[in-house]
């Protein structure tokens, strides 16, 4: 690792806009095991043994304490590397037993997204608090059954929503809200790759639909908070392009508008058939602010044209190095979801979150498949759209 | 003028895609003043005086012959400053008496949008070729009407859409045509600015219609020329923002997708409520070309990756610095235009091109009315949009 405790120190206040202090360590009805809190890794692919796993190592508040895994000899060596006691490995059979091992105070759920729902549930049952992936689940029935069962358990469940914690993303938020760019007017966004045959992605029982579940989300859920407000209506198409065998069960392109209360459009673009950078363009009616990349575990920078204060002429430019290098921001938001859980705080990106998210991609779906959608009935502009 | 009259006729030639060798200007039942189409400048605003006539300047096939003015002052400083004889300057009253001077061959059009079908019209019934600014005009009707009275007087209508005889444009749509960046997947465009109270442009009278009309035109007129396809369906949403008196007539912004017959989903944005550089994104499943400026009158600049030929590991870089400095798009433009009637070759940028982008223009804004509109009753993919 890169960076120090106390370079670690700085950058959660700069992302979680909070103090991280020893001393907020404190129990308020979660089991916590010491200044840590323990977390169980459910699934051992890619996300968690490439980042999650790795971004937990230079934590101040939360560390390994389990494994589930379908696989013994990857548990076992996972185990070894990280220091998990043989007796915290657990296979999908098994899962329910976490309930009695007090050294894990909560889950990250690293899962296809299907599995999401029933791993976060019995989870919850098992009185153990849940850091979830995105997307949340697979349909929005699942998502309000997963918030009832954390809320019916008195358990926290945070979306790994990692953007909305992140430096550069946060201080687009700050900029946008200050006023430094105007009156923001449209945002654009896009995040696709060109996906290799054979991905559980591609498999529509275990992720619930294409890029717009995996990637688009990204630009989905940027659009929300960096207007801080919701659409109120919009609008989609998809395609396959590509007859090759990898789109038979999910969508291959969506494209999709939505227009926000104030008046802002945003257009998005997702696809598993091209490497699309994620990225994200505001346009104000005093300046802009590019996020390129926007959305990838490493290298997010921000670039920002804004007018200068008292109304001078030309811009100023602001040019924000990336801050997190991979895996800080899973170490990030690891350690905001135990802060939340120790001082039983808000978390931003809770169920709810992820549940808007999840009705957003239905709807999208929806429009995709009939050109048109209303989200809500409320009036729009004279002379802009009006409800069909 | 930095370029020289063989600098020029390369870029001619990469430009027009024709040699445009002396030998090949002989009259083809068009009236050629000598070696030069002979040019009546409709309308003395920033386009003509800052662009198409320093364009003729070190032009070929182009030269000024004619003025077309309100501004009798303004009419003599130009006709001076362009060699126009005194007895070639007409007032807006005087344009039919265009008909009896044989140093006229065609009209340049940069009058305001709504007196774009008045003023080709006339020139059509005075003998005289038209090449006419963008948009076309402000209504389907009139552009039917504008291309009914060309034909009638045997005379071309070309439509001045510089960019595509525009090198990186060209590079752009050749690059997409011989396969380098695979199947087209998505294309994103933008184009906008933050624009001044007062603009003819804000007035629906003068203007037709908003930034969609005169700026958004070029994402749309891009995304048919990229795909080589015409939009299947559309949905677009408009919104005001700013209520500062600048929109009470026209749109602030419009957000529109259009899903092409292949599956291209194409997403778009245009506001005159922020400066938006014009720009395009063509995401391909071996590699990307973006635009950016894609649209202005200098600097416009294509960058691209492409897959390795043979499907070797990595990308190629492409990146084709602008090659055209203001004026000389306009001067390509007044030479494609002359070579054209010269030889009476068919023009790209027809009255028929130009109709195309005015139907479509409206089913966008009827889109943005109600949030839909469907443009053919074409099949589409399965799982996809379907008409409502």
């Amino acid at each position: 690792m890169s960076f120090t405790r106390r370079h670690f120190s700085k950058i959660a206040g700069m992302a979680a806009a909070s103090v991280l202090a020893p001393s907020a360590l404190r129990a308020t009805g979660a089991e916590v095991s010491g200044q840590k809190i323990g977390y169980c890794i459910v699934g051992l692919g890619r996300i968690s043994l490439g980042h999650f796993l790795p971004g937990l190592l230079p934590s101040q508040h939360g560390k390994v304490t389990g494994l589930v895994s379908g696989s013994p000899d990857k548990a076992q060596k996972v185990a070894a590397q990280y220091g998990v006691p043989a007796a915290s490995i657990y296979t999908y059979e098994q899962y329910d037993q976490i309930r009695d091992n007090p050294a894990i105070d909560a889950v990250y759920i690293g899962l296809p997204n299907s599995m999401h729902a029933e791993y976060t549930i019995r989870a919850a049952k098992a009185g153990k608090h849940v850091l979830c992936e995105k997307p949340m689940c697979t349909t929005v029935e699942d998502a309000r059954a997963m918030i009832a069962a954390c809320n019916a358990a008195g358990r926290k469940l945070m979306i790994a929503y990692r953007c909305q914690l992140e430096p550069a993303n946060l201080r687009a938020i700050a900029l946008i809200r200050s006023g430094a760019i105007g009156q923001v007017e449209a945002i654009e966004s896009a995040y696709g790759f060109n996906i290799h045959p054979g991905e559980w992605r591609l498999n529509k029982k275990l992720a619930g639909g294409g890029p717009l579940m995996d990637v688009g989300i990204y630009s989905l859920n940027a659009s929300r908070y960096l207007t801080g407000e919701e659409p109120q209506v919009l609008s989609a198409y998809s395609s396959v392009i590509d007859r090759d065998g990898r789109f038979d069960e999910v969508e291959e392109n969506v494209g999709w508008t939505m227009k926000f209360p104030s008046g802002i459009v945003a257009s998005c673009n997702t696809t598993y058939g091209a490497n699309m950078d994620g990225y994200y363009k505001v346009h104000g009616s005093n300046g802009i602010i590019e996020l390129s990349p926007a959305f990838g575990y490493d290298g997010i920078h921000l670039r920002a044209q804004v007018a200068k204060p008292g109304g001078g002429q030309g811009h100023d430019e602001i040019d924000m190095p990336a801050p997190l290098k991979d895996p800080q921001q899973f170490m990030v938001e690891g350690d905001y979801f135990a802060e939340c859980v120790v001082n039983n705080k808000p978390i931003k990106m809770s169920g709810e979150e992820g549940l808007r998210d999840m009705e957003l991609i239905m709807q999208i779906y929806r429009a995709a498949g009939m050109n048109t959608a209303c989200i809500t009935g409320g009036t729009q502009d004279a002379g802009s759209g009006r409800e069909v």
